[in-house]
């Protein structure tokens, strides 16, 4: 079970123009597919970031790859550690927080992990959820992720999903992804509009569904006041509220003076935020995301860590394709203690991807676990030749929400503790 | 792979009369071995307590698992929960702390999880080793247990290690096992004498084997300013001083006091000690035990969740046979972060076992972690057979050190915070 071959393929796909703190969604996103071989002729894969610094990284560590065992996963990940040496690396985006060295391992690691994992299961004929542990449930639920978004990128046609620039807009759009998807709860990306503006969007919400559990993520747009503010307003409104301020500290301020818990995956983000978060009661929910977390195996353990200290579970997304869709549902399926429907921006996507059709579908809002082995999804060659020629055309080689909004609007500033 | 039978063996084997806080060791040890046998007819092998109620525990678990698959860790452990209910129990020699409803489960669910991944390691060609994410260590380091002990069980006559009850008879015993084993590190077990007079056994020891990093486990006999006082005046003679006093309360009151880090398997015995324990700074070092911490895959989570607070790692042991030598042998190749050598009873077993020989051997002080698959071991029907009957015949149903001692000096009295 030696590896003895990596392919990285970076893809870009269409991605509608989303708004968020930092600035609006390029019209194409990229993301790294992820394939390892081994020597008996087993194919795994996994999905990761595609910016270009990023993709260098994965590059370095593949080679360090061949020929380690691919159940090896310490001996792996020391490799991958060595390969990543000392790098610090911050996001570009600036939406999943700081940058440590242990967070640059991890994310490195992880689509190499979720690969391996994938080979395991193929080469013993189970699922990936069955080496994690097993699947505590069959199916597993996500959450409508609704942006206020403008009807279409600028000098392009409209696209089906409509502009959603006020309450109205964001209601309409839940009702959509409702309608298509059947989501059973609703999260708004804010720190778009003023606070008072957005909380307004999330009462309209609660009034159209009034049994759906609700969340906002202003992407730490907000100061701690502003937080606690917003946050008693929408007592009895929020399932949880997401970072809404800057760092452990600020969301320590938060936390302790408002009714709802706290949840993020900007404060805490990696394991070296954990001490300090519970030290400080800083967070009541954690959103794991296995890309930056360290892959699946780190993932459980991350959310043992959870069950030891009453923190609760939720799973973030970033823009992404079926075989992180595949992961995530792998994971979410095999963690008792995971207590809120999980993040995607699957619906954004809208159709687009790399796998073959019929592996992942959602309904009633969950995606059933796919039957594997392994993860259960198999490439779509041809459309990921496609979506890597997208890649090479598109001529973006790295996320810069902030840079493309400024394209527009060049007074723009990125929101950070700014309301 | 569903579990299609299993059987729990009762065994007792020869021990000698080690002493310690809370009276001597009885002339029999108890054990129980546990086979699981799937479907497909692969029989996986794990071992456990043998007092009476833990058996009947066991049993009870046992006859809920039968059609369960055996790699579906959490069903397993959600079944077992239900079949231990509210039941708390503590141990009954009073040396493993404390007892909660989750520790309760967790011992009971640990020889099944053991049994199940040495299924899996069978079924797979993997060894256990491998299945916890591959071993980072080809051998494992254990220490030398040095006990004070009598040089016989009364009336019987004297076994081949000697009496052991002053600081030379402690010395002759380490070198003894050192010449046997080839250890590399020494732990005296302490709570017998008072403890300046242990503190002379392991300055003794130091100025015998002043290589060799050295502990000292009172199992909680002293008070809180006493363990200070001993600590300060082992400064740089001790590796670390485990269970000095009792309560995560005591153990922080001395750890923010003494120069050597603290370490337990008295103060910290399951999940829900973890929090105030980390959150007092009470210990240095936990010492991990998959007899009572759910298992190989939880105790990979409890070591995970170490190295993300900086707690070192060591492991605990209680007497035991092969099986259990072969799964913490296993346990401690896998992880990472386990910064010291193991506890094992192994050398006063004697030769004594359950297993076939020639799998497990100490080299250097050091186990090599067997080839496998799955743990590497396999039954001795015929020694089974004879330590069954050893049990049948011996009379002890549950380990009770303070009632045994007692029969030779009736006003003995367990030590706790006593010196």
């Amino acid at each position: 079970m030696r590896i003895r071959e990596m392919t990285i393929t970076p893809v870009a796909f269409r991605d509608p123009p989303l708004l968020n703190a930092t600035g609006v969604h390029e019209p194409w996103a990229l993301r790294s597919i992820v394939e390892v071989t081994t020597e008996d002729g087993i194919t795994g894969l996994g999905e990761s970031y595609g910016d270009a610094a990023h993709l260098e990284r994965l590059h370095a560590a593949a080679h360090e790859l061949i020929g380690v065992k691919a159940d090896a996963h310490h001996a792996l990940y020391r490799r991958v550690a060595a390969s990543v040496g000392t790098a610090v690396v911050t996001d570009q985006h600036g939406l999943t927080g700081g940058g440590s060295n242990s967070k640059t391992v991890d994310a490195v690691f992880s689509p190499f992990e979720v690969a391996c994992l994938d080979i395991r299961g193929k080469a013993t004929g189970r699922r990936v959820a069955d080496l994690l542990g097993g699947p505590v449930r069959d199916a597993v639920p996500y959450s409508a992720y609704l942006f206020y978004k403008w009807a279409s990128h600028p000098g392009a046609a409209d696209d089906r999903f409509g502009p959603a620039l006020d309450p109205d807009g964001i209601v309409a759009q839940a009702r959509l992804l409702i309608e298509e998807y059947g989501f059973t709860s609703l999260k708004l990306k804010g720190g778009v509009f003023p606070p008072e503006q957005e909380a307004e969007a999330v009462h309209a919400l609660y009034d159209a569904f009034p049994d759906l559990p609700l969340r906002i993520d202003p992407n730490a747009a907000w100061t701690p006041p502003t937080s606690i503010h917003i946050g008693r307003q929408l007592a009895g409104v929020l399932e949880y509220l997401e970072d809404p301020a800057p760092g452990i500290e600020g969301m320590a301020e938060v936390a302790a003076e408002v009714p709802m818990p706290l949840a993020t995956n900007m404060a805490v983000v990696t394991h070296e935020h954990l001490p300090p978060a519970i030290a400080h009661r800083a967070i009541g929910v954690l959103l794991m995301d296995h890309h930056y977390w360290g892959g699946l195996l780190k993932s459980t353990q991350v959310a043992a860590l959870c069950a030891t200290f009453g923190i609760g579970l939720s799973m973030h997304s970033n823009s992404h394709l079926g075989i992180s869709l595949a992961a995530m549902t792998h994971l979410a399926a095999a963690i008792p203690n995971l207590d809120h429907s999980c993040d995607t921006h699957t619906p954004w996507q809208d159709g687009q991807d790399v796998i073959a059709p019929g592996a992942l579908r959602f309904t009633g809002g969950a995606v059933p676990l796919p039957p594997g082995p392994g993860l259960g999804v198999e490439l779509d060659r041809d459309a990921l030749a496609v979506m890597h020629e997208q890649y090479e055309k598109c001529g973006i080689r790295r996320r810069d929400d902030t840079a493309y909004m400024r394209s527009f609007r060049p007074d723009f500033q990125p929101k950070r503790g700014h309301w």
